[in-house]
């Protein structure tokens, strides 16, 4: 089975194709393009490579949250235009569970996203099978020092938030540090949560992908507190 | 400094370009074709997704053995003829070294390619550092157990010989399996090791960057093995 893995979750964009376990093309950009420049052109590079076209997908995978609300559209949004057509399957994964699949090794790794306003999307997953041991949250940076403290160790920081998490923990023991050009989202990462997304029966189809967004878009927010405003005048 | 990345040691391709240690782009190809057919396309487009030229790049990298004799020649014949117009330094890294510098963790990474005739190119690192802990072989399978009994655990394998290795040391305490996606040589890798060389003091002219073979070519062996027999018979 050919699988296309995609992640327009940050500012990085990343795309994979695998057949079955097996990687046959993967690239990776990080030249401050927004992905609706770079990701049509990553894709069409990555299906001539291997002599594909979308009728041989037999399955997509793609970021679906946490990360950035217009970057998830975006990728969001090729997936279901290129699966649409043939009913392929696809599988909307954690952009912090596709990060930790692209690493392997014994011990803990912390996926983390910076998520502005003071926070981070962060999880924490098993180096050597994946398996997660905390859920997605939006937290203060603050709100990962007891999973640090208690988790197996050794452990280190991936994501575009794992240089903020690393200078903020690097004393504790057993915090490694990791090369920055080693600390972006891969699309081989995308494309192994996507198989075990898909092993598992948590594949949708086309229309039913949707962004995992963690939490309320400023215009939600501003409108809420419009309202709450709005409220305790009357 | 602009780093121009590229591995055509095996039968994958990789290339990447870094700014320093931040990863601007990478790709990595593994569909069957020569490496004649796919790195020029992937340098092509390494370079355009990052709006650069050859006169850019301020260090080259380029994996130089071991590794496949014609894919190391492609590798370096590319490098050489793009760093020779404008005098820009070269590093030659070792294959096993720069499948190393894409790996994160503790313990050790064995990096191994199947160099066929029942033989492995292997060497071991420190996963934290990247630190060698053994000099590149050319060696019966067998030569490394004792290495992998007495190395710093846990310890995986990557490189095209990563199944190999783990299928026949598989139950020695410490050895971790790793999924065959992560297993191929990062063109991130392979410009960290430059970066280090550079550092380093490491770096050569393009007319001066040469392969690291490790072993004699077959030609090399028969004619060495036809005049044996010849003096035998004298």
């Amino acid at each position: 089975m050919n699988i296309l893995a995609l992640d327009t979750a940050g500012k990085t964009a990343a795309v994979a194709v695998l057949r079955d376990e097996t990687l046959l093309y993967e690239s990776f950009c990080n030249v401050g393009l927004t992905h609706s420049e770079t990701v049509l052109p990553m894709v069409d590079t990555a299906l001539r490579a291997c002599g594909l076209q979308a009728a041989d997908i037999g399955l997509y995978g793609v970021t679906a949250g946490p990360g950035s609300f217009t970057g998830l559209r975006i990728g969001l949004s090729l997936v279901k235009g290129m699966a649409l057509p043939y009913s392929t399957p696809c599988a909307g994964v954690s952009t912090l569970a596709a990060l930790a699949c692209g690493c392997v090794g014994q011990g803990t790794v912390a996926a983390a996203l910076d998520a502005r306003r003071g926070q981070v999307y962060w999880a924490g997953f098993d180096l050597a099978t994946h398996a997660r041991l905390t859920d997605d949250a939006a937290e203060p940076l603050a709100a990962m020092e007891n999973f640090l403290r208690t988790c197996p160790k050794p452990i280190f920081f991936v994501g575009d938030g794992a240089a903020l998490c690393y200078n903020t923990y690097k004393d504790l023991p057993g915090v490694l540090p990791c090369p920055p050009a080693l600390r972006g989202g891969r699309g081989a990462g995308v494309g192994l949560a996507a198989l075990e997304a898909y092993r598992a029966g948590g594949c949708v189809a086309a229309a039913a992908l949707l962004p995992d967004y963690h939490r309320l878009s400023q215009a939600e927010r501003e409108r809420a507190a419009a309202e709450n405003t709005a409220e305790a005048r009357l």
